[in-house]
């Protein structure tokens, strides 16, 4: 006997037959002996809904209210779950948010947890009951509702897992696990048993869109293992947990890449102290998040900057340079929205050397050019022209040894 | 300046058009140097969308769950109503039942409303903010949702009225005001300028279906004038208030009918004590709410019992009286669902004498026979052959000078 924290998104609860189906798989598990906490997000399409009708009220709702509406997504799936659990003849309840005392900041739409009490859940968990969790809302001090953002309903399972002291805390999406690499571009990509918080921090940021960063940091922070798994089988899916001995043996856990970013390069820029500064500040003040900076020097005290933002910015981004290149007498502001990144992320390459060089001489003999080089302890990644990205990620994952069973 | 609650209905904040021009009026009164409290119901429709949900599970939802799910609808109401009014640059905060600390019993999907602190409702007053609350929804003492039952954003806007001591409490629906009689079949029917809390109470209860009854309970204990007025026109409706000395001058303030009744009649049922006991116990069991009781004597030691059911009940209720006549001896059980009842209310039949007897020989000479008759202080009622409802209506309307103005 366990206690068990399911966490299901919005296709699991798209209409009222998938409803009935993953309940049914919660009472096998509760009829199993264990104790059961299910973390719902609203059913799929719910939460675009309502944004949108905000959306045709004013372009910039306000973010307070935008949770009070978006909420009722995860609001509805919860009753209809809990009534389905009922009607099968289980006890089963409902916990909103604020009633689950999820405790948030008062960012309003990306709200961070500061604190889950869940005393109710504890005591309807000892009276044998199912107890159905509104993923991705909690309320702040004030008692206000509060969003966690995008996915934010993982976190919601991971915080109440930590808070219970779960026993397993399983996320079921529509992937079976982890994949070495995307297994659409790569038919080699090969499933993960366990992958370390560090590495899945760096591959979710990077855009392997499994699981909400903040979830992983969270489980990281109060050592929740999460166990990533398909909705549609029974199959084991991958493990999230803390790094060991025997992970640091393989050098590259996984390749991925990402297509949604672009580049703006200042050419000939006058290399003074503060230059930098001047160049990306106006971006951050937009509200544009910059992902890689690099600065090469010149001959005759001249200087190229190049930095990459979210392609949805790229126009915004290059309209605030070009004004800026005239200012500080910049020779050209090139943009370029061809460009994708691809990363190597492994927590062995702390202990083992040579992976950079692998990586550069492996993409050269393909002939792929790298355009930008960034890393991180666990991470390398190269900029290369987009046309090379599927390419660049099969010819890595081969070179890595990715493509042979671990 | 005034402190004022309105309340819209469904109808009135149907769609995202509709909501907008409700703000406009809000902003207006506010403009013009008011409080402003709104509570609002859900958009209509919406509350029948979310019980059909429910009803396709299971027949008989937990009804904790429903209030979950059905509370969404306002709450998707209020978070629209105050995005829009802050898009035309109004300070607006909705607030949910729990929030404006609306305390309930337990009786989900008809809970009563115990107490209301209403503390961060003053608060955001005193800083200058539109407040918009939940109708409908409240609270138990253990934070659970709870739903007033059908119209409950009626007793809503009531509690809240008389919580903060409002100046004015002004009920918009579709309806301008109560009439004399339902215009739709009295085309001389009046809107009365006022009526008093009891008559209320007895049109309510009788068909007159503009204000949830409990609403008006609430507002008479706590003397909170209401006044009910058309969402579509800036026409004065009707003050629903105590009576006073005028009032009592009119014998008769209105005319109304039902037609949802059916009655029951077991016939020479053996006159036992305890008989009325043993026929009607089974249905107040089975929750069937009785209406009208009557019972005849006849020779012989026989009796003869007649009641009335909602038509809704009618089956239910035959198929036990039938079983209940055989055990009891009783010759026959005849149902007819074919009746309807036409009552006269006003409080000046305290005062004055002969209404019954003007009632009984109106309907006499229009050749309409009385098939059963109850009265209230406040009161007459007789039952009719449902064809006939029209035209007693009109008669009693003219009979007690109705038709002329006040």
């Amino acid at each position: 006997m366990a206690l068990i924290v399911q966490k299901f998104g919005g296709t699991s609860v798209g209409d009222l037959e998938r409803i009935r189906s993953v309940a049914g798989q919660i009472a096998r598990n509760f009829d199993a002996g264990n104790d059961m906490v299910v973390i719902l997000s609203a059913m799929s399409g719910e939460t675009d809904k309502l944004l949108d009708m905000a959306a045709k009220i004013t372009e910039f709702p306000d973010k307070r209210e935008t949770d009070v509406l978006v909420s009722t997504g995860e609001q509805v799936s919860v009753a209809l779950m809990a009534i389905t659990l009922q009607s099968m003849g289980y006890k089963a309840r409902s916990m909103l948010g604020h009633q689950a005392e999820i405790l948030t900041d008062s960012q309003f739409n990306k709200a961070r947890i500061l604190d889950i009490k869940a005393s109710r859940i504890k005591q309807l968990l000892a009276e044998k009951h199912i107890v159905i969790v509104a993923g991705f809302q909690g309320a702040d001090a004030s008692g206000d509702v509060t969003t966690l953002g995008r996915g934010g309903s993982d976190t919601s399972a991971v915080a109440v897992a930590a808070a219970l002291k779960a026993d397993k805390c399983e996320i079921f999406t529509d992937v079976d696990g982890i994949y070495t690499a995307d297994p659409n571009i790569c038919s080699t990509a090969r499933k993960l048993d366990r992958i370390s918080y560090d590495e899945m921090l760096e591959m979710a940021s990077l855009g392997a869109k499994v699981l909400q960063i903040r979830s992983v940091e969270f489980a990281k922070k109060y050592d929740v293992p999460i166990h990533v798994r398909s909705s549609f089988s029974e199959e084991e899916g991958t493990m999230v947990v803390y790094e060991d001995a025997n992970m640091e043996k393989v050098v590259v856990s996984g390749v991925t890449h990402n297509k949604n970013e672009a580049r703006i390069t200042l050419s000939k820029v006058p290399d003074k102290p503060g230059i930098a500064m001047q160049i990306l500040e106006p971006i951050a003040e937009a509200g544009i998040g910059v992902d890689m900076i690099i600065q090469n020097t010149r001959a005759g005290n001249l200087t190229d900057l190049t930095f990459t933002v979210p392609k949805s910015d790229f126009d915004a981004a290059l309209a605030i340079e070009k004004k800026i290149a005239e200012k500080i007498g910049a020779e050209d502001v090139i943009g370029d929205q061809k460009i994708a990144k691809v990363s190597v992320v492994g927590v062995g390459m702390r202990s083992h050397s040579g992976v950079a060089s692998r990586m550069f001489s492996s993409l050269a003999a393909e002939n792929i050019n790298i355009l930008m080089i960034s890393t991180s302890e666990i991470r390398i990644s190269c900029v290369i022209e987009e046309k090379y990205t599927e390419l660049a990620v099969r010819t890595l994952h081969s070179a890595f040894g990715l493509d042979k069973p671990a």
